[in-house]
């Protein structure tokens, strides 16, 4: 199918249409890397440039578009050209790290079925979307400092915890509500305990390339001459911390533990073959954040957890696309910059079995996951590996792999 | 007073017990400077280090106190022997920029009165303080990527805002709740539109030196050997972007445009003779957020508004202190960097005129503030310019000068 000099490349997702970047640690030189088959090819042997020779790709994704395509092509050819054949490092020899210095990580909350979901859950009498919902793209800034590459181990994060009903013997002496309290006079407590209501949330991330200026906002339309690429983005949230945290700036402890981030990224040209139009829009979104192109991705979804398939969804389903979040997120006149990193929210689809996190899959606990060892999961168990996958096809039918992102859950911390 | 070589020191804030650090650029070579008097003094020149010639202090900051009480040992040194003596640049002749490379900006909520405030404002009717606010030190995430240093401009920010009553021409696409609405039935329509609440807030930030690796959390009572200083952060404020955006992940576009912070950094060891209990806290924070050591900072705080002085507070009267929330940032596990930023939020006292923001000094519009020359003002104008400062006063009597934080408002970006 391809005239690549690689074996084994052809469908292997990682064939001549794909060619993601990363960087590979080659004893202690960093290298920006591509992958091919199951090989790795350092972009330096390609171009001879400083910017593939750092610890992370910023500088050159700073570059911009045409030289992105520009660097895609001389790949390419190299890998095509015979007089070029040689062996190649095995991607299983290569250590590799975060592929960028992530400076600000935004994550949304767009996916329709995703919020519904949890609207059910959390006010069960109430509306499900809140009234912004549909009007903007809803979304916080999450801790860049904790986004730790795929395969790195993920510590249960601790912390105090709401507890209903009459306190108990080791309860911290921050318990009970004030007899004032506006919430229904039930008694409850607080404990600080590791988090009994551990998460994943399966995420699209996407890595800005070419920033913009303070007061220079990003028209959704020109999104991929910013955006370089693709990610795989668990989320972690720890649900019980969360919920007693959360009121009235938003998650803060309950997601900044660790947040996983694939190795590879796929550049947005990877995926030039799947781009379709997002769901409709009721009401339809203001000149702002309006778009002409049709920017949702048909890329398949998946997550594992301890190696069963318990989710499988469409990054098509989400209702604002990755060029309104971004347009949205510098409407306010703020500058993005190389290696900024923004992610969809769950991604879950309108069937059950397309929910992207263990909250939307058990229904808040109280209908439990099976897996094939035959345990049930209502929330991560220490040990448990959640892998999250993503695949596109090409026009001409070159299955692209994105990711994965893969995380396993420790005990707690001191 | 002092014997310092540098004449008219004495009192003028930056006297031999303040000696701040900035980044001052001298053409297109940065280097670390402090301020003695109204001389600058480059780092560089006392101490032979490249970590003193860099554009950002995160490498010198990461060293840890050892070395920055070495550093300020040996600059103290240098200014009492006459034999240095010699003429040194005016900090007139000198561009100063950010600091530090801020990895996280995390902004708290830690002042009782100005939650209180917010609280009557915001729910008349029900208690003042959400049932988490005083068993931690609530926070979200900002973005770092939009802190700019003290001078800079800021452009009001454009946004979705919701206006009450009938819906007017020329409103976006996205107007009226639907009739479902679980809101009180009153219309209600969005326009995009330059923010019409603008609003200051007076912060003090943190600046974190040596950071901590994930799973090991900081213990209150170790937040010296941590954080490396003290600086004024005006975090501006859209209240009307703000109040449609926010639920339920928090403030996002109302916030992210820009962040003031001022170009010095005033070391915790220039403070050590201000340090005082905190406000007693009722109910106790739990082990983990306990401390022996008093942790609050006796640290008068100003702001003027186009030379008028609008507000006069103390930092002591924060309720969280720095070290509970650099602990609580990290119970989580949440490792943290050299160069991360975490701010008090605003910083209001029981006392009307001691409030550290707009909406708290006008009421959210009820009650302008006036200004010396007549006019009044609910929010800011075009071509306001709010200065945040601060002092305090060493053993010896000596005043110290923090920040200062300043911006002037101009009209909005495109």
């Amino acid at each position: 199918m391809t005239d690549c000099w690689i074996e084994g490349v052809d469908d292997s997702g990682y064939g001549l249409d794909h060619l993601p970047l990363g960087v590979g640690w080659f004893g202690t030189q960093p290298r920006a890397v591509t992958r091919v088959g199951d090989r790795v090819l350092p972009v330096g042997d390609v171009v001879d440039d400083q910017r593939f020779e750092q610890p992370v790709l910023n500088d050159f994704l700073a570059a911009g578009p045409t030289a992105w395509r520009e660097t895609r092509g001389r790949i390419r050819d190299h890998l095509t050209d015979r007089r070029s054949a040689r062996a190649l490092p095995s991607v299983d020899e290569i250590v590799l790290g975060l592929p960028v210095r992530v400076g600000d990580y935004v994550d949304f909350y767009s996916s329709l079925h995703h919020a519904t979901n949890l609207g059910k859950i959390f006010r069960p009498d109430g509306e499900a979307l809140l009234p912004n919902w549909r009007h903007l793209p809803v979304a916080y800034h999450g801790r860049s400092g904790t986004i730790v590459p795929s395969g790195t181990r993920v510590l249960r994060p601790s912390g105090l915890i709401r507890r209903e009903g009459e306190v108990e013997e080791g309860t911290t002496s921050a318990g009970r509500a004030p007899d004032d309290s506006p919430l229904p006079h039930r008694p409850w407590s607080l404990v600080r305990a590791p988090s009994a209501a551990l998460d994943f949330e399966l995420e699209v991330g996407f890595v800005v390339g070419r920033g913009n200026d303070a007061g220079d906002p990003i028209e959704p339309d020109a999104a991929a001459e910013h955006v370089f690429g693709v990610v795989l983005v668990n989320d972690w949230s720890a649900r019980d911390i969360q919920s007693f945290e959360y009121q009235p700036l938003g998650p803060f402890l309950g997601k900044s533990f660790a947040t996983t981030m694939s190795v590879w990224i796929t550049p947005l040209d990877a995926l030039a073959d799947v781009f379709v139009d997002g769901p409709e829009q009721e009401p339809p979104p203001d000149a702002r954040l309006a778009t002409a192109k049709p920017w949702g991705l048909d890329v398949e979804l998946g997550a594992t957890l301890n190696g069963t398939r318990i989710t499988t969804t469409n990054l098509r389903h989400a209702y604002w696309t990755f060029a309104q979040q971004l347009a949205h997120m510098t409407s306010n006149g703020a500058g993005s910059r190389p290696g900024d990193l923004f992610a969809t929210g769950t991604i879950s689809g309108p069937e059950p079995h397309e929910r992207g996190s263990l909250i939307e899959l058990a229904w808040n606990g109280s209908e439990p996951v099976r897996l094939d060892d035959g345990s049930e999961r209502t929330w991560l168990e220490d040990g448990d590996t959640v892998a999250l996958t993503a695949s596109a096809r090409s026009a001409a039918g070159e299955r692209i792999e994105l990711g994965p992102a893969v995380g396993t859950v420790r005990g707690g911390h001191r």
